[in-house]
């Protein structure tokens, strides 16, 4: 290839939080890096804040500071926005105007498109402006240019991943250190990690955005929030980390996207799920996270790092800028390949399959397993394995747990109504998904 | 984005091997989806082979087949020549005809990169026709674009990969069924993961060429085979396994890319070195391959998935075909970016450091371990623990094994030698790095 000749990308920074003040400080750090390796000069112009006053990790020129992002959009020398302000609504407005005025955008915003992301894209291809979006989902793990670009070749069958550091690493520490959920969620806080409203972290749809997008990316369909299950790992006791790990097992912050082979419709889910030991994704430890994709052609891959924090989401930021650098300068008005048809419908949750783990807790005497095994039997689900724990001390109830085989969440949702209304069966139960996931 | 209109990519396929049918079936399966992401139809127009008579994995029409490759490149037809015909000499000469005739090419060969990289890469930027070789590394790991491409921003500080599937196989299954490497080479060529000559894989050769390519990406710099130290898993006993095993590690064949901060020299090697097993590396198992990249921004990535096989490897070269289309229909002659400056000159062996296992076989007598303590703490040696197992039954000779802090590899040989020359100390020994690799 030929040198590409010397060229300036003008970049106008909207947002300069956290991941803000990373893009800006690293590209700093590797400019004559990335000028060798793009042919480009890539340089922030200006920057829009909400108080241009506050203290910040960075220092910049304080003229290159505005407190109107429109001042960025209608800036003619800017070739492209980065938006890192957040929320929705704003973030709307501001990357839908970049767009109109024919500016690349790129966002590390996973909310604005889970909720908006087919207006955005359909304006996108309109205005022949790109709208790049790497940082928005695991931070600084490639995977979008992995599932659009790399794996251009396969249908995806399925993605199964751990996108949220910070209920990865409460679980982690629930599981190797028997910390239970409001300590380990306090010690997240107390490191960082967790925001203090760990609200969206910890019930799951920080992730739920995050599935959202890759089920896009895979599917070509944007599925609305109420098309998606989301739950979160409020609700995981120490006994379940305990229990899961005598079966084999860890227990997991799950985001799934998955299309039915026969029918080609779409699920698309976050849980708490028990993945095997043995399969690598239960080697994921601590704020780090990792996506799985398995494609018909590539058979099982899987992408690891720091899915969260200023350097590694700038690292994507950058990736996406360059990109732009290089799609400008050879007038190419697109982010690379993108599905362009839409391959399914959203796969209703009851008809949704995996293994399960239920555990009850049950009166201490002979014929409670029978009659439990006949409600299941008859609902065609089979068992693939039973604890029943010796109480340490005398106890009327005492729990239970069962591995179910792969059955329809519907049947499954039916049969634990049924097993809840025996007389020897108490109402607090825990029902969570089982992922078998690919050999390994 | 706007649709892209619909356009054609003619395809010359050179070697219709295992790889090359996967390449040819694979782009059939998927041959409507892949237009619909790309905008373009990939299609072989023509396949050079050997024998045209030869029963093959796929049914080709026989009027495509040719025995000439000459005529792929003399072809004004053809857009794009897939090499897939291994080997060295040959292989050098059939890309450089085509990147002289103006095709971009894409090439899954290894050897002829490793040993003639610099050469065509050099061809290709003065043509201004593109090289893809996604295929050469890895598999189906996109780890080319992920390194090129997605961490762009980032100083590669280190690669430490898992890129020989059929020494991982056998290391698995020497360290999980207690099989020696005899035994689990031979079932290794059983079930068809090991070629009939199995040498470049055992001896280290095949992730030496893959490591090389790494480097380059990295660095920019083409190191010779020469100035590359490669040691095989030949001589990996089960004894060191279990003792690895117990020091809380575990045996993989690495290729380790490194940059030494100070001097900016450059570190590649492939040898057998212990893993910590809480490390994730430790968790990739069998055939699997997985590369790990350190970037100043991004931190620890790891990228994992098959190293090889008909299946996988045909999706990266797809992948490589579909940036061709794109790069064709816009009129770009690159692949991307790539390093134009080289970043360091090679680093003597015997200046790379690590921390590293001994085992040594010493007579079973009081003050052995002090005098080996006394030539390594006067080489300024740190010995970070010792293992002396109690010998199942009276013998003149045990087992010693020690592990070392991180030293130069020449200091170590030097203090190794003194060791061996003690009276109590037998000339049989193991010497293994061990990489600590990064948190995780």
């Amino acid at each position: 290839m030929t040198k590409t000749p010397d060229r300036t990308l003008r970049i106008g920074l909207a947002g300069l939080g956290n991941v803000g003040a990373g893009v800006y400080k690293n590209l700093l750090k590797n400019h004559a890096l990335l000028r060798e390796r793009t042919g480009a000069d890539l340089v922030v112009t200006k920057i829009a804040v909400r108080d241009p006053k506050r203290k910040r990790d960075v220092e910049v020129p304080p003229a290159q500071l505005t407190t109107d992002w429109r001042e960025l959009v209608d800036d003619p020398e800017i070739d492209v926005i980065v938006e890192l302000i957040g929320g929705v609504d704003g973030a709307f407005e501001l990357i839908s105007a970049a767009l109109r005025a024919g500016k690349a955008v790129v966002t590390g915003n996973k909310a604005v498109l889970a909720e908006r992301g087919k207006a955005l894209i359909e304006l996108s291809e309109r205005t022949n402006a790109p709208l790049y979006c790497e940082a928005a989902v695991a931070g600084g793990i490639p995977i979008i240019k992995a599932v659009k670009e790399a794996l251009v070749g396969n249908r995806i069958e399925s993605i199964h991943g751990i996108i949220n550091g910070t209920s990865n690493y409460i679980l982690t520490r629930m599981t190797r250190a028997g910390i239970a959920f409001p300590e380990a969620l306090a010690e997240a806080q107390a490191k960082g990690y967790a925001e203090a409203d760990p609200a969206l972290d910890v019930n799951g749809w920080d992730a739920g955005h995050k599935a959202i997008i890759l089920a896009w990316l895979s599917y070509g369909r944007w599925l609305r929030p109420e098309e998606v299950s989301v739950i979160g790992i409020e609700d995981i006791s120490l006994e379940d980390v305990a229990f899961a790990g005598e079966l084999g097992y860890e227990i997991k912050l799950l985001g799934v996207v998955r299309q039915e082979q026969a029918t080609k419709r779409i699920e698309v889910r976050v849980a708490p799920a028990l993945v095997p030991k043995a399969h690598i994704l239960a080697s994921v430890h601590g704020v780090f996270n990792a996506v799985t994709v398995r494609g018909d052609v590539v058979g099982e891959t899987l992408f690891y790092g720091s899915g969260a924090g200023q350097d590694a989401t700038s690292s994507a930021v950058i990736g996406d800028l360059a990109d732009a650098a290089q799609n400008l300068a050879n007038a190419v008005g697109t982010t690379g390949f993108v599905p362009h048809g839409e391959y399914g419908e959203a796969l209703p949750l009851d008809e949704t399959v995996s293994g399960y783990y239920l555990r009850l807790s049950v009166a201490d005497k002979p014929g409670v397993l029978a009659q439990i095994a006949s409600i299941t039997g008859a609902a065609g689900i089979g068992i693939l394995s039973v604890i029943q724990p010796e109480p340490e001390q005398p106890s009327e109830h005492v729990p239970l747990v069962l591995l179910l085989h792969d059955a329809k969440y519907g049947d499954v949702q039916h049969a634990l109504r049924a097993i809840l209304a025996l007389a020897a069966v108490q109402e607090n139960h825990t029902l969570l998904r089982v992922e078998t996931l690919g050999q390994s």
